[in-house]
């Protein structure tokens, strides 16, 4: 049995997320993925996603995997073979073999998410399906300082959309970085994983931060609440993309 | 009678170019931004164009002006009115008042346009609409070289669309850069006017200096040929963008 591991990047603004639900006539890069390596295949390919992103969520280095006795492709043409047929706002960047138990999913050491904000007074219409548009300035610097708070471990139950039957809600965060760049505020977190919504809840916060509406410290009391109303609104998916997985 | 000059960006890619094509069902830039400034004023107003950008041909600075007797909204507030009513693929980025014989064309000195090629064995799902795709490796220093032969006041009628009807075809350049970012090609180029397609068909002209299939010198003889088919083919209109009007 071969396993072949993919980076893919893909623009979301047309899917209805990564998982497939097939059935329902929507259209989602799981089925996309899915329907082209089957065609290479001449027989039905199964993937696995390392993270399940939401609809209009986008990806730079999400991961999948499949399982085949038969792969007929060497694996340095993988690339450019799928890219030649699948929609062009999904792009294959790598393939490689991994050992049989590699899973895109269990086997992720640690995640990488950012999240784009356009904070300016004039929208930008070249990043409007890749950024929340804010005109009301935000305070960088108490977002970083808010930020330092979610770093390490935490329980991070009121970071998860409500809901949610996950039952370990500790995480530990990396990473929780704000960088500018003009009127682009981009949030990125790393972490050995991430809860449903976590991360654009965790921008919500950051951002109410920003806005002066709690106060940097603050965070640390929404995190021992462990209670989803206490944390900020959830953020709209196009800010989101899936930056890398590391194994 | 008041005289007010927008300066818009948009995202083509949705659009079938600039001009109004009335009663075709084509939706058109000067139409979305007509409709949406009739509907403040009360009245019917007619905009002029800097450049008339073609289908898919994108804007970060281009140049509209009307003229109203009887406009309602102070200058400073237009951009914000105008932008919660736009579709959010057309940014009104300032607004001012102007002298009445100011046209947005006629009134131009220097027009600044970008071409984006994506030069990369893997393409972008995030620049697939705003770059245009080559996997082939481009030598930029030839281009640069071809590029310097067109700077300075030409005859550039071979690098106008076959078929136009323009008598003046004496044009001046002032700028020609290739600029590089990662996979990123980009060509800039400032002229006191530019022909139909003739940003494309420079730009089709020197990537085939790029591939090294003309002499970056051979540029000479092309604009000396005065002959289209002397020039390279016209690119496509998505790594198109219109940057700015100096008057």
């Amino acid at each position: 049995m071969r396993n072949i591991k993919l980076t893919i990047a893909y623009d979301g603004t047309n899917y209805h997320g990564f998982q497939e639900q097939r059935g329902t006539g929507l259209l989602t890069i799981q089925e996309a993925m899915e329907d082209c390596l089957t065609r290479l295949a001449g027989e039905r390919i199964q993937v696995v996603g390392a993270g399940r992103t939401d609809a209009g969520v986008h990806a730079r280095g999400q991961v999948i995997n499949f399982r085949n006795p038969n792969w007929p492709i060497p694996i340095g043409r993988i690339p450019l073979a799928l890219n030649g047929i699948l929609p062009d706002d999904i792009v294959v960047l790598s393939a490689e073999e991994v050992p049989e138990e590699f899973h895109s999913r269990f086997s992720a050491k640690a995640k990488t998410y950012s999240y784009c904000i356009w904070n300016d007074r004039i929208p930008s219409p070249f990043y409007r399906l890749y950024s929340y548009f804010m005109p009301v300035p935000l305070n960088v610097k108490d977002m970083e300082q808010a930020a330092l708070n979610l770093l390490g471990s935490h329980d991070f139950k009121c970071f998860q959309a409500s809901g949610s039957t996950v039952k370990n809600t500790v995480r530990t965060l990396y990473q929780a970085d704000i960088l500018t760049d003009g009127p682009l505020v981009k949030l990125v977190f790393t972490g050995d994983g991430f809860l449903y919504n976590m991360v654009r809840i965790m921008v919500g916060t950051l951002v109410q931060a920003g806005l002066g509406k709690i106060k940097p410290g603050q965070v640390v009391e929404i995190l021992q609440a462990c209670n989803r109303v206490m944390a900020g609104p959830t953020f709209p998916p196009q800010g989101l993309c899936m930056e890398q997985v590391v194994y």
